[in-house]
């Protein structure tokens, strides 16, 4: 079974990550989340890096907000794919959580997704581990059936909106 | 042999990729450069995606600058993971490019790597072929032994030019 | 009788398109609404644009927001003018929407409006249809005058608020 | 012969409109420049948009830097279709130039393109023409198709180029 | 009695010059309120602007939202000192009016306050009118002795909430 | 006993720093808060910054917002270490009051922390006073211990909470 | 003679009052330069703000980049006008002198022009001036003339380079 | 004697910190400077940071650019002061390193300064030494009269340019 890790820098990040999680079940993987902070608990996260590949974890997601170092704290001990979800937080309306993310130094990529974009860091995680599991293939290329189709049924609600006015 | 697609939007774009084909050369990672712009040539960027996964290719980079849309346009057509490289223009620093190849929605992922960050779209290739080529874990840890022992290097070319002070 | 087709990204930005909608029945528009997203759907997306000209379509206006990719995929192919309007998501406040439609690169046009400036999108589709049916320039006309006497009606209503200072 | 009249808002930005010269002039359009100033000959620049109509002007790009008042100044006193072009000025990398001629309240329209957009200028003045002239839009499909050419011209000296590495 | 005009750019920025309004009356400015719109009603601007001198008004505060045109507008027009007030709107927050406001190009000056800065608008009214009625400058040293005591009263109530802890 | 000056520019600013004064407190540090603006009572502000160093403050942590001025101003006139505390407003999310503090030219530094930083001010004081309090050292490890404890505390919370999804 | 003072943050500011000081000479203005920082010289920035109206200075602009407090301390110790010219430095672009010097708190206005708007500064300065010497309204409405048609001679040299097209 | 060390994320970064050698060593202060990165060289960074206390650094300087986390991450790890030095990189003109520094979460504080601020880094490290060492409260003074003194030179020489004009 598919494993991945879902590291949170807070428990306030928790709401973000829900989707993350619900998408990642629905393909059936194998998760991990860990509350885990680059800088109170820098120690533990440095060990997480570390331990990951023996803990057979294949994707990690990092999710972090504000001055978000986590996703490369994490990326600088693994390599192991590690994805950055910029957290929106209460001030810059999460510029600083995608710049701290994104603009990682060459050596150490983070493959960074949408600020609070939870499901598109489950799927990018699936993505990757779709080149070991073949069989992720299929239920990608299914999800991606089924998301033309909702826009389907989008375009009939707001058809139906429409009519009203 | 793994292989690697990279797309760039424009060929002002190629000196940014340089770097990123000699680190995949490094790799011996088999790439396949293609000019291919998602709005001057729409066709033939859908067409490459439909036919890369029977075209073998198992990561694809996209460079783009301005209203970069290239690398959500390639992933939209496929399950392979796009890895998204946002390439500084002449207007605006590169933020226009970056925030057109992160903020994707839900749905269609792309990989972000920082502007420019030429090394790092080739690196994070590489970690994502490592789940199906076991041998790119190895190596990537190597290469990250030598990014440490360059730091070191740097360390002592700092030591001297202070020395001059 | 004119044609104007909608294009949403999501129908989630319906509420941004209802005054488009409005102003363009109020000029007695032909009007075709379809959620289509560049990523999810982009198949039917590219048919859309290619079969714009044919369904008699003279102007497109598309929605969208975040990495807006849906007006510069739809121009891509049809040389129809399409009208980008960026739609203000839950973060970064359209900045993201804004420069993902504006910063077309050369070749390919899109004539971008406000971020949520659902009346103008609207106003200038009828502005550009009026190069082929002249009777809209009269009703522009009415309609800027209508508009500087809303301005009168204004004037009036704040003299009365001052006088309550 | 369709007739475009460009307005710069002074002769510095000259430089930016040589490629929309060219372009319109490739496409055969009457064109008619002028240096007008939303603030220094502000009765004239009210009066060029006034009489356009009557001067045969079918669309009108306008050109200007910083506080960019000059399309919104002249769109305000003419239905005919304004294209604003955002020049790029000493400070700010042309942020303020975008959103003082994107951002235009409701009622007013001016259809953007990008920070020195030149070409895109004048691509946009011959879709919207190409309502009034069908001549037109057999000459933007071949326009496109050339577009498309070079994209595939661009490729084989990346290609060349990459050989040599 | 000294004048001032207050041009609002649409009744919406009424609540943000209330307290403009409030400060020019405790200071005995006589004042005249308008609603005049730099695009709706260009002419009327204009006009206004070209008659402002010999309707004795000596200052003009111009109050105006999103590409905020109106003070620059205004300005154009006569030579009494212009007073731009940026107006936060619904998008951007306000950096869209204050750009378009304060980076007016060479030789028409707005002087520009802050975003919703409604207070300052009417100060610095009063500071400029205080060159030709020096009765104005004892009234603004009061002014500012009060606000100085102003601060000693909040530093009372801030000791008297940290009690509280 | 090690002494803190607290300076707000404005009562609006308090509850900010309530978190600052309940970590200084828990530390055992003596505060001194006061409400002094570098604008309204600037005398006062420079006596302040003045007699600092007689009164015994050891730090002083200065809150401000907009063209935040405060923190600046008190350091010019003092050479003990100044912590900006910028304080988001209603315009602008805040990126002013980080920009007027942090961007202090040579010569006067201001220690700027975060948009509404509350605790970090604080802790900032309390590292630069363990120069002087060797007792502090000791303190703040223990502080640290607890906010990795708290971590851990957030994990079993989050372990919690996905069990019910 | 009327009387202007400027204030420079610094001698690497004189390049972008030598304009500034070129146009209140031409109006015949009598000027008084001064080097004065707002924080390496707090004492003496206060004491010249105190001492200007005596000295007669009637409008005073102050110029500074970065984190530029001079106009605000400045404006804070006299009800003298404060023109504010926000000064271009090394990084950011301007937008954080922009900002320090237009965000001012409520209660202490600064009339602030445009980044690095050196002409401006001097005119609004004349604006400002002209309520006490009529003579300078008559020599403003000239300037303007001349400023027309300056436009006027930059549109005949703009029809020379593109009849060389 | 008092001991600082310098940390640069890369050898790029040393002509930032030259100016800040100098002024620590102006002031006696023995310094360190160390090349470690806390991505490439994660656990050095580490250990550096848990070894500071014993290895008697005082207060720590780290300078970094981009994604700059390596200010962030010594400070997790120790509870010296630490003095984060945004570098202007090659994109966005520093603000992604001045938000990567300055945006730290609640719990480990770094005292930001300017970017490229390599003084101010220096002088802050200088204020905070001082209140183990009060021997430099004297020297800081001697530097401010010298700051001031400076600025009466700079007055001097634009005096002097002036009388050229």
């Amino acid at each position: 079974m598919p494993k991945v890790a879902i590291i949170l820098g807070s428990k306030s990040d928790l709401p973000v990550i829900i989707e993350t999680i619900k998408i990642l079940k629905h393909f059936q993987i194998d998760i991990d989340v860990q509350v885990l902070s680059a800088h109170r608990t820098s120690e533990k996260a440095n060990a997480f890096a570390k331990n990951a590949e023996q803990e057979n974890i294949e994707v990690i997601i990092a999710a972090a907000g504000k001055a978000a170092h986590l996703p490369g704290v994490i990326a600088a001990s693994t390599v192991i794919p590690v994805i950055g979800l910029p957290v929106k937080s209460s001030t810059l309306d999460g510029i600083d959580s995608l710049l701290s993310i994104v603009q990682m130094p060459a050596g150490i990529p983070v493959a960074t997704v949408a600020i609070n974009g939870s499901e598109n860091a489950a799927l990018l995680a699936i993505q990757i581990l779709s080149l070991r599991y073949p069989e992720l293939v299929k239920a990608l290329k299914e999800y991606k059936i089924k998301l033309g189709n909702d826009v389907y049924e989008q375009n009939l609600y707001v058809q139906k909106e429409l009519e009203k006015l």
